[in-house]
């Protein structure tokens, strides 16, 4: 294998305006998506991409850090790095001015996920194959070895993690008929929060005709009569039988989820995704209580493994939503996956990155981990940025074969 | 009363190199405290001044979110502007582009306290008195009109924290004896983690001398028997009655906590500080059933009210350190002071400001909350930058009586 060194890494600010209403929720209300783009370069034309989602003019902000620290990749040979990257990511997170902003969370956070996405990328176009394969072909150890697992001791330890994945290598074969049907998927996109009733109903409509047996709507209005009038009239679209899932964006103080939720059960949500605040553990677990059998989803704002070890631990949710665009990248997204499957629950990503990374990474978390693959998001309103959109038909996401993250952008239009 | 409007408001960053060794810990190694300042210019000639405490190269990041955030004061009186505090707050928090950085957490958290901070002393100097006089002549009403109690409805409600409060007023008389005697403070800066044995032993010789009764000390060596060695040399000095500290600046495993400090109970500490990850709540409630009777303090890297209230709620902590210049600023300090009340747990603040604010803070606390009085960090570091330095003798901090908060700084020296 030929030497790949990263000569420069370089921070890119890049916008995405969206068409009117379109990313709306119940906090968001302009729709300027954002990604803090890395862009590594090297001797062998080789470019690496990676990105963290932000919005609008908080995207500099998390630029300027990864300006502050991917300076740490220059001169680095990238089959080296990635030989220890989890301690090498571990210190990038201690960085002990840095961390003084966090630790662990925060602008600074997101920018170790676009550097760390960056290497992955890079690494995985080097070998020439696309990140899910290159997971895939990895040891148990060479795979650990790419984690950050400290301040897990108690939960998940080296040997703990090795051994969870090599006990799944078995039986690998009897799931990787995915790689040839496709990940499902379920679409978000048909109930962005400002959209009128009647657009709703169409693009639900269009979404069963192409495939979808889940969708998702964004609640938390004012006035929760506007929440299960919408609900119901998705629920009646879509049939009994599809799943409809409930996102209120944190809008909802506790006493008001309980309420609401009660309100919500007529339309049979599959889950109700990040009721209140993302920090209130607690919160999370009282409402657990409170709407069982109802379901709670969340992860897109929890914001590093050791807070979704807690909200684990406390079982406070049922559903894990990792994102590998606002955790620490992609190592920080495989040891939530691990957690997850350690306590027996299913990840469904929150795609930041619009699904171009995790359809990859569901994939390796079910091929390699055995988790179940339930469904993927998929959001298409940024497919035109993408040099390869990922591509999705029938309801699936059909496995993508370039080398890489898919995540290279197409040159900003000058 | 005059009107004092907002003409601009500004952010700078003022670093603080320190000499060898101060300030040195388990995590930092590297001595260069800054502040993200916002500086308030009004109509009058009055300037408000509001600290965030972070390190070196990480404060331009804060300092860009002052500059995003902070236009909103422009235009705004004072008096108007503080009289919705709480909501004023609450709108700046939820920024619905910049929140995507947190929510709640990291550079954008840190720049509404350095902003909030500035309000605070602005105010308290356009009414000619100092903060904690400022905050005692608020009616429960008023006082509680300035918090952001949103996500605390299942803990703290409006009505609560104002009868909270008035329950109160009666015996105040009897807390204000404070004021004349002092409050007192405890020695942070005898034992910095780079400090060799016999500087240890002379400074904590001089603390005593100078009459503070507690003093702490930096633990987390890599060689545990360091740590316990210097701890027993602190006790030799100090006596068997004098209180002593241990922080261990989150860098123990919750494996290497239990151990440690098992082996440290032959030193008596009063408390253990930040022992492991600061977002680990579970990690706390477990290692404080393995040490007690032995208790644990933590703060400084608790983001915001909502994670403290998690962590009261599981009483993962026993003593409560918020820090006014980590937190969004005087009025989430204030959210968690009531909450560490309603929870009957001692508020002993961090003091990212060496206690320029806090001493203010813990007399309201005092007095107004019925706090007990323990005591407050001291560390004399950055005196010499403020005009107004704290003034600690006998053990105490004396009842600072110029306007304000106590942070206007010194200019820099060209």
């Amino acid at each position: 294998m030929s030497s790949t060194v990263i000569h420069r890494a370089e921070a890119q600010d890049r916008r995405f305006p969206l068409p009117q209403g379109a990313g709306t929720d119940a906090v968001h209300r302009i729709s300027e998506y954002a990604f803090a783009v890395t862009r590594l370069r090297t001797d062998r034309g080789l470019e690496g991409t990676g990105i963290a989602l932000t919005l609008g003019r908080g995207n500099p902000i998390v630029c300027e850090c990864i300006r502050l620290l991917a300076g740490r990749l220059e001169g680095r040979e990238i089959e080296d790095l990635m030989s220890g990257f989890g301690s090498f990511t571990r210190a990038l997170a201690d960085d002990a001015e840095m961390r003084w902003l966090g630790p662990h969370k925060g602008a600074v956070h997101l920018a170790l996920a676009s550097i760390s996405n960056a290497c992955f990328d890079l690494w995985a176009k080097s070998r020439g194959v696309p990140l899910w394969q290159l997971l895939l072909s990895l040891s148990p150890h060479e795979l650990v070895a790419l984690l950050d697992l400290s301040y897990l001791e108690d939960t998940l330890t080296h040997e703990e993690a090795e051994s969870l994945v090599a006990g799944q290598l078995a039986t690998r074969g009897n799931r990787e008929g995915i790689l040839t049907r496709g990940y499902p998927g379920y679409d978000t996109s048909v109930g962005w929060f400002d959209y009128a009733d009647e657009k709703i109903a169409a693009a639900a409509a269009g979404a069963r005709d192409r495939g979808f047996r889940a969708v998702k709507l964004k609640v938390g209005s004012r006035d929760a009569r506007r929440d299960l009038r919408r609900a119901a009239l998705l629920r009646e679209i879509i049939g009994a039988d599809a799943l409809l899932m409930l996102d209120a964006n944190q809008q909802w103080t506790l006493p008001e989820a309980e309420r609401i939720c009660d309100s919500l059960r007529s339309v049979n949500p599959y889950w109700i995704e990040e009721p209140t605040h993302p920090d209130d553990i607690e919160a999370h677990v009282a409402l657990a209580a409170h709407i069982a059998p109802l379901r709670i989803a969340l992860g897109e704002h929890v914001p590093n493994r050791v807070m979704f070890k807690n909200f684990l631990y406390r079982k406070a949710t049922h559903f894990v939503q990792p994102d590998c665009t606002r955790l620490a990248g992609v190592g920080e997204f495989l040891t939530v996956s691990l957690l997850a499957r350690k306590a027996g629950l299913p990840v469904v990503p929150h795609v930041g990155d619009m699904g171009q990374m995790h359809q990859h990474l569901v994939l390796f978390n079910h091929i390699a981990l055995g988790h179940e693959a339930l469904f993927l998001e998929y959001i298409p309103h940024l497919r035109e940025y993408f040099e390869h959109p990922a591509q999705v038909s029938d309801g699936v996401y059909h496995t993508p074969r370039e080398p890489g993250c898919s995540t290279d952008l197409l040159k900003e239009h000058s």
